[in-house]
């Protein structure tokens, strides 16, 4: 394997271990349409609990991927968006996305 | 939320479940530039320990993404290799790879 190679890898497995967990894929897939409040993303995500809703969305705030604005509504009101960093990660769902539709299902 | 916004979410849900492990990535990833036996996955994906790897490429098998051919040597040996489904995938590799080089380690 080259040094290249590793290298890849590498910054791949970084990025999955960000990316990797079976929800952060659906939530930034869902922010593509744009902003959501939490509750909004929670029903959106169809399975996912508050608990883990909280934590991912915390890493990805983390890493650049989502941003959270805090408006002094009564009651107070939070909502997602993606970052441009997040944007940039559309070629890969869509990608992604395709493949679910046309290969996924095939058994043969 | 669409009816088919919903499909697509459980759809992709479904996709992941398989694809969404942290090394299931890597481990396809590294069988786009061909086969390997046992031994050459585990070294090329780094950190992933034999039981995962065993589990992750039976997983692999049993969704028609990844092929296992024995050979009638001595001593016998394995093959692993990606089918044209797991082939398709490609794209989606290549889309989060360009991410992770341009954006992954971008901080602002």
């Amino acid at each position: 394997m080259s040094e290249i190679d590793k290298k890849i890898t590498c910054d791949m497995q970084s990025a999955l271990e960000v990316l990797g967990g079976k929800w952060t894929f659906l939530i930034i897939y869902t922010l593509l349409d744009g902003k959501k409040r939490f509750k909004e993303l929670e029903r959106a995500v169809i399975g996912i609990n508050t608990r883990m809703l909280v934590k991912d969305l915390k890493t990805l705030e983390e890493h650049r991927i989502v941003k959270r604005e805090a408006f002094a509504t009564i009651p107070p009101t939070v909502e997602y968006s993606l970052t441009e960093k997040g944007r940039e990660l559309e070629a890969t769902m869509r990608a992604l996305n395709n493949w679910t539709i046309e290969w996924f299902y095939k058994k043969d």
